[in-house]
């Protein structure tokens, strides 16, 4: 698999620029960096790292290019993510490419989260005629009283290798016809799709005159990178994908400086198998939330909670169905399950195995590393490990395909399983009763941010709003209302008339 | 005055009581404390504060409270809500009182307090009713995409002396509307408003067998009280308001544990004056929005941005309506301007007077302490100071009645100075201009939360959404979609099919 | 049962008046009328009906009091509709007395009625500081784009007997929040429930001097009062509930002068019960359906559609349940099935299940008079018809406790059957399984405005929009966003530029 | 100019089809017919006329398309509109052409036309995601009430010869996301746009498998085509645009089979020019509001009503403008006035004149027909006609370039004379003053669906919702909620208790 250079900017000094201000590309004065390949564990290529003087920079023009896209009208705002979005379509299965190369994942998938950012484009399109306030009525004779929702500012956006461009296009499609220029600080993982998704903006942008340069930026880099976005003043929104540790300390260096954020931190997600289930259907949907993308999906499914009387049959069915799995080389036709991101992965993969048994855990199948057949890299048979109860190791998040299977006593029992953990990302029940599945979307149900019935833990649409609560980190992207997080509200009254009544019915005569 | 016995629970040894949760009234075994009143800077009670594991048992009870309210169908907590505004409504004028004492505002104004609870109520019973999600158009055959707003949990409610009633009520109707128990940490200043709020709560709870005990609880002290509550892992949500340096520490307590913040932080409000104001109505908006409260409403006009050719009449006729304000004890009938809180407030705005003379200012009337004709407590003559330029005095707040007046070049010009402070709460702009009100209400206008044409910056209405941007904290109270902020939002995806097709038209075949 | 005389206007000349605009009572200049009292056929009282020049200068009034009215604000109309509620909860039993005497409902169902408008007092209130409008992005610069929602003028409601004063509440406690005069033709059988009703009005406005006298008006009489009503210019919308032939008229006469109407016509609800149903709880809640208000609601239960499995099953627990029932004088303690409203309801009960049976059907139980141990009036008792197929009769509304019994062989069958008939009002499954509740509630699914999962077909919440498809007419009442239809949209731009630009970017300089 | 015969459909005996049902196209067999193109006066075509069978036979085959695309997921749909909307981009000037040669439109206004359908494309994508329903809070424990948008059924559209395309695409883009097949009877004037944007929904619609033949259908002809149109049983809402009369009968159609009617009849629309106005943006305004698209919008500016300070000046600068206008052959670079659409035009149009001045108006400018330089079709002289009062001829709409002047005394009085008609569609203001604006949008303001403050009265952004009140019909079309009028609602109740509450706590047990 070739990296497709026509979707990237050039090479300075042999190095992929570390810096983008728009269509102004720099080699970064920072550390450089080499990410491997999770295919094979070779280094793609060399990159630039963004100082913290250079993230200030690129904050600095954005924070000039937002005072011009502010009064750009959000309808033509949104004719720019519209160009965007062709601009990818025309491109889909090279973006897709870089995906698989730096991210591991299989072209399916590659090129589902493509068509994510296809997808949210025209969401935002339509959003750009809206960015709906409200006329609210006042209680006051001959006043109006209105809200409207303005631009907010340049955007910081951190985001994980798992989903290197789906999670970058919701926040900035939505950002831009939002009125936001976006900082993005992505994986050091990744920069190569990155740069391709920025460099889709910039050709978009080109076209047209309404479209300041800085628009969009790319920050390349480790964690200093994201810590000097995250410090930046003139950064009102950090939107931050990843670990709990990680976005704790931009939740706290940003809450120190009264900004606002945007979390999207790790999941711990579970599935409840009742007796009423379709088994076949819940088969398919269990293999693919586990398996897909390695098990690297913060949606992926981390926990089974079963109904004692179906779950020996139901291991019987995981257990064959994994048999089947295609595990190898992505970008080989028909892989099914591609490799874990690098090492430290593929370690805690092996060692949450160990103290799950140690924890009475069975394994069922899998857990070993596949070295044969693959091109180097991490690759792993997927795990599945039947635990007498919901143990320690349960309640923490192992990023990769490994799930555990656990029985319950009665619908209450298996939602308190559910609940009993620190993250409130996703979950899902399969049942054919009305009555479970009632019980489980309500106020005392799945505490989770994405609670589904009879389909997995992952693959979300974007028209509704993802994020979880809890260590989760309470954000929303995509869907519904979450645009309005990256706008700000202003509450209008308008006097039109020749006194000048108070609210409450005060009166206050001088 | 005295205080009205009857809307407030038994004295403990002399005591009033520290711990409230629902009907179960406790000393607190921490330092006892005796706030003056501000009116003659008397000591009005002996209160005790609750000790950091008195707030925890006060959190542990609401939290079981929480597993019962949550599941109590929403019209029917909005029909507590509905009784205890009947409740209020009946005791208006006590509660009233309690506020001139422990606050010192006027009567006209205690009352506009207790009616903007009345308010709330009214408007919390209508949301019981809605509380609505969406119902989303999913991309996927047989598959129906829903998002519900559940309850959040208990909320933890820290509030500030000078709303001592409104800003919690705020919090908590809507609050317990959308399913939460409230925790409130009130000022340190007005002990018995709040107990007597929360009495309002204890005795509409009684009357229904639905609502538990502990949906209301008081913890009163000091910071540490704040403190242990904004720890607490089992308060979702902490509504803090207060000065920036304490929402700060809140922010960063909350943000360390990922729970939430709603802050409501300082303002410092300006007022922009056009040649095309009318200048009577002005001159009514800024006195009320300058000297009501006695300049201690987080949205008291404290910037005046005038248009140079009219500035001097302005001045003059300002100065003139000052010369006329009844100032004293708020109790008195006539009375427009109470005491300042206490001795600190009286020492900031003599020192912030004199601070703007050194930075080129000249005080044009008021900025002294009034001694003669007032009963103890710190009275003053609210001040009014023209400034060449908006200087670094300007960009602070300084809670008492001291207005700056300085002038503006142009429209543009005026709204670069109204927005050059670090606080965002409320905004004005007194012109008869359609073009002026215009760009005042536009992206490129104010940045603050309100923003008002022809009235003041203080006196906001129940039905918007009340807060600010910048270091004000970014939270939205009250009206519009505010309740939102006390629920936790699940996207749900129903699957009613009997295939399993993936989003973004992924294909996984096992 | 007395009539409760003080809830009433005054009698003139011994006869109640047929005219009331506000305060103001008159005879009515038509013909008298006298209706009887269901309970026991006898006359209750004599009432004047109003002829069309009354009409007139009822809409006269009523119109000069939209002008006063729609500029009060909508918070302070709010506050008028919170004091009817006080009247009403104050009132409750002896309003409910009436309903009972003029309809024949048993005390808990006459209650729930009033309830009903005691809880969409509530829920107008809330609304009161709503009416949301929105704000719009505009794709001008310097451009604003609204949408406000004012007041539309005077409604006239008509309303029939069944629901003497919930429709009527529904439509004029919003229609007064939304600035609407109201004025109601009820149903020649209600006479005195529709004055005390309006009596109730009348009180809360005289509190209120913001409320002119005129809001409410009653014109009682037969069709040609409501003729008058519906082809007055002067009345913007006709809100009118009852048969299909009066609907068509009423639609015709209000679409010869482009004006609107809002029909809740008749209903011919069905329910489906699966074989996974939880029969226990479908036959509970098919007797409440089916004989409750002696099966004349417009969303009684008329059809069962039963899967072949379990409905011999059914029928006998139902006709056991059947057996049970108390018939008799409604306001007796214990009566669950009250009287017909009279005569013609009786005959057209006895000729369905002779076309029934002469289309094949078989009466289970039930279907004829009852005359022993009643007080006069029309009781029947409740019938059962078991059918071979859904045949002619089943596709007709009679307005009785009549309930046809048939099979389906597919789910897809059980749809079509239910939507298999001209009216759209109601319907409801019973089943346990989430692919069956699910595509009854899809697109593919039942075709009426409202579509229950194990709940019955009548019995609507406040919340909800309540009304139907096809010849039931297309209105929505009550919940939702019903209310707009009581207001007239204005959607406004602003410039508030020095350009002019045109949209779509249309060039056109002189 | 030459007919772009790639655009269209093949001719069949010569003559353009009359019955498009998706790509089958037929000739028609009712009367043919050739319209005149507004440029030359001569016949630009020969068209076939569907005969009311061809209407039932297309109405059938719609009805048909729409069980299968309704259930086709909205996203789907919203993809085809999106492929409509690349086809119309590719096309655009060619379709215009087709609108200059059978509307007389210049092609400014004919491309901004073609344009109006884009954004409506892209604004209908977004929606596609959305057509959002309501999740409510119940009463009920265990109880779930939603609201559901559904399709509703086959959509028939029938437009005016003035906008032959924007109007249908309003409509049938909006109505196929919702999930809805369009019937359109074109104007007869306009036969070959019709069919041209028909063929581009085709050559979409064969790109998806999902998209059913018939989504699309044309029947050709004159009023009898619609009228059998309106009488179908199977179409359950009729959107009209044109006159009262048509509009009336209509309306009366479908209200007597109890259908749905969506009316934008006719506007009378007037400007209030203030003494504050600015004059020089006043009078761009007027001249594009008065003589754009020939005054044959239907929110053309057809009343001005003018401060007296300021009406002489006014009517001087109008009187200079009119003077410069390039009347002539829209199709010549240049034109800014084209052609009225046919001779009746002409007439109404002298005659009006007439009327007025017999009323004591005085023709200030224009008024007669333009014969040289023409190259035949009807042109004429724009009219200023200053009258000393509104008088009967000034509340008459005349379809043509024709503006009347006359003066206020207050601005009270300015509202009185604008809403003193019997239409209701558009209507602006321009004034500097806060106040007048304000009251100008207020509830006592202007009565109009549209009302815009210093903007003219036509030229409506497709975000908004567009149509009027009064006899303009109150029907909605474009942007806000519109869309839920091509949709049915559907309210949910679903127990997943085991308990069965009634609502109003209702108590009925057997």
């Amino acid at each position: 698999m070739d990296i497709p250079a026509q979707l990237l900017p050039q090479q300075i000094h042999a190095c992929y620029p570390g810096v983008a201000i728009g269509n102004k590309y720099e080699l970064g004065s920072g550390a450089k960096f080499s990410p491997s390949s999770p295919i094979n564990g070779e280094s793609l290529c060399q990159s630039g790292a963004a100082t913290a003087d250079e993230v200030a920079a690129a904050v600095a023009a954005a924070h000039e290019a937002f005072k011009a896209w502010r009064v750009v009208p959000a309808p033509v705002r949104g004719e720019l993510v519209r160009r965007i979005g062709d601009e990818v379509r025309a491109n889909k299965s090279e973006l897709a490419k870089l995906i698989t190369l730096e991210a591991g994942k299989i072209p399916a998938e590659a090129e589902g989260e493509i068509q994510e950012w296809i997808d949210v484009c025209d969401f935002a399109v339509g959003l750009s005629r809206q960015l709906y306030g409200l006329t609210i009525a006042s209680e006051r004779p001959e006043h109006q009283l209105i809200e409207q929702w303005h631009p907010l500012g340049p955007v910081g956006v951190i985001s994980a290798f798992n989903f290197p461009c789906a999670v970058w296009a919701w926040n900035s499609m939505i950002g831009l016809v939002c009125g936001d220029p976006i900082i993005w600080k992505p994986s050091e993982q990744t920069p190569l799709i990155s740069l391709a998704c920025h460099e889709m903006v910039v050709r978009a942008a080109k076209t047209m005159d309404e479209a300041p340069a800085a628009l969009s930026c790319v920050v390349q880099g480790k964690a200093d990178a994201g810590e000097a976005l995250a410090k930046s003043e003139l950064v009102p929104l950090v939107s931050a994908t990843g670990s709990v540790p990680m976005g704790r300390e931009v939740a706290k260096t940003v809450a120190g400086r009264l900004g606002k954020c945007l979390l999207e931190l790790s999941g711990n997600n579970a599935m409840i198998v009742t007796e009423t289930a379709d088994l076949e259907l819940a088969v398919r949907a269990i293999v693919f939330a586990a398996v897909g993308t390695a098990g690297q999906r913060c949606t992926s499914l981390r926990r089974l909670i079963v109904h004692p009387d179906i779950v020996d049959g139901l291991c019987e069915r995981l257990v064959k169905a994994y048999a089947t799995l295609p595990i190898g080389d992505p970008s080989r036709p028909g892989t099914l399950v591609g490799p874990l991101v690098g090492k430290p992965s593929l370690e805690r993969f092996l060692a949450s195995i160990k103290t799950a048994q140690a924890q009475g855990g069975t394994l069922l199948c899998g857990g070993d590393q596949v070295t044969e057949g693959v091109p180097g890299g991490c690759y792993v048979h997927p795990a599945l490990v039947r635990m007498p109860e919901q143990t320690e190791v349960m309640r923490e998040e192992t990023f990769a395909p490994l799930t555990y299977i656990t029985t319950y006593d009665s619908i209450e029992h298996a939602i308190e399983l559910q609940n009993g953990v620190a993250q409130g990302l996703s979950s899902a029940i399969f049942t054919s009763d009305v009555r479970e599945a009632g019980r489980f979307l309500s106020p005392a149900g799945s505490d989770c941010g994405i609670a589904n019935v009879n389909i997995g833990t992952s693959g979300a649409e974007i028209g509704g709003a993802f994020g979880g609560e809890k260590e989760t980190g309470g954000g929303r992207e995509s869907g519904s209302d979450s645009w309005k997080q990256y706008m700000r509200r202003s509450t209008n009254t308008i006097n039109y008339g020749s006194a000048l009544p108070l609210a409450q019915g005060i009166k206050f005569d001088v």
